[in-house]
């Protein structure tokens, strides 16, 4: 079954692009909604050193296997399967894992550079971009890496400064124009979310406005 | 008859506001939607020389009879009728004839600055923000004021760099922080308008989610 819409959701670190997709989640149900996360496509870095893992540009976008993506992207929304990569975080590697992934009606494709990738945004019929105070964003990064992924305040930062930050200026912030609606506020404006809710219900009662998705 | 939804848009000049609104009317039925714009409670001018009036700063929010407009902004959304003024754009002057506006079920607030009120704010369900690049606005307002009201490119570039400009970027953009939705590239964004427009027909069925209207 080829889904009835595809909606790209792209934001910076920390924007609450997966918050948002989320709660879209809930209110549409699981059974209609199939999340795609460009993190689940970065290249497997078994053949470098930890030294070299550690200090990797994980926010260019030739850090993600940009042909398997788009190859994937490209069947489910054509209603065929796909395999999806299981990543480490850990090690930065690609476990040898994959999660069968089968079409649904509503397919988002979520991640920082998703709206930067021409091949990518032809499959969608609605791009989202989650926009959130720099500020905040690191705040929360840095909270998260902490916490959930132990790493030292001074490592986060330096990571952010050195490549996160630059690479957020040069390509996440350029695909704020290909945004047809940008959310602010992320995970939190529940406003937006019901707004966008409410349209994907019209969207799977085949009941929505003719201009979404041609 | 309360309204269901009270949707404020704002945004600069000439960003595609208006034109928003009414695809969003075209969309959802002229009999369900009101729009009230706030350019219709600028202030008399009458005890002003032209000199004075030609050189008005029509951008802060002191142009506007901010009592009047909260007055029958909040009749409205209560589901009282209100008399809205009409205004002479020529002689900047009340004509002392009114419209009489009644209450339907989505109502629109459409301004440039309705979003910095915090008196019209408590009243708005929805707050969406039309987003355009600066110079597409200049060439619009260059085109509109020399085309539709004989006036020479001087004068209009002089009162943009005069008030137009510093005005919006002290009392128009600070008021995107308020904003559910961004919506760039204004009326010409239909995609936006759909998604909107889809969401209003489910507050219209009063199906829409519950998060909208609290």
């Amino acid at each position: 079954m080829k889904p009835l819409s595809v909606i790209g959701i792209a934001g910076g670190t920390c924007s609450g692009k997966t918050l948002v997709a989320k709660r879209i989640v809930e209110k549409v149900g699981e059974e209609n909604v199939l999340i795609c996360n460009q993190d689940n496509y970065y290249r497997d870095l078994g053949d470098f050193s930890p030294a070299e893992r550690a200090n990797w540009n994980f926010d260019h976008p030739n850090a993600f296997d940009h042909q398997l993506l788009v190859e994937n992207m490209t069947s489910l929304s054509k209603g065929t399967p796909a395999d999806e990569p299981i990543y480490s975080f850990i090690d930065h590697t690609r476990t040898g894992k994959f999660r069968h992934l089968l079409p649904k009606p509503i397919m988002i494709i979520e991640g920082i550079l998703v709206l930067g990738d021409p091949d990518l945004r032809k499959l969608m019929d609605i791009k989202i971009f989650v926009d959130e105070e720099s500020d905040i964003r690191l705040a929360r990064r840095l909270r998260r890496d902490e916490v959930e992924r132990g790493r030292t305040s001074e490592s986060v930062l330096d990571q952010y400064l050195d490549t996160v930050r630059p690479m957020h200026q040069k390509y996440v912030t350029p695909t704020k124009e290909f945004a047809d609606i940008i959310i602010p506020r992320g995970g939190e404006n529940l406003n937006a979310i019901s707004i966008f809710a409410n349209h994907l219900r019209m969207i799977l009662e085949n009941r929505a406005d003719v201009e979404v998705g041609q």
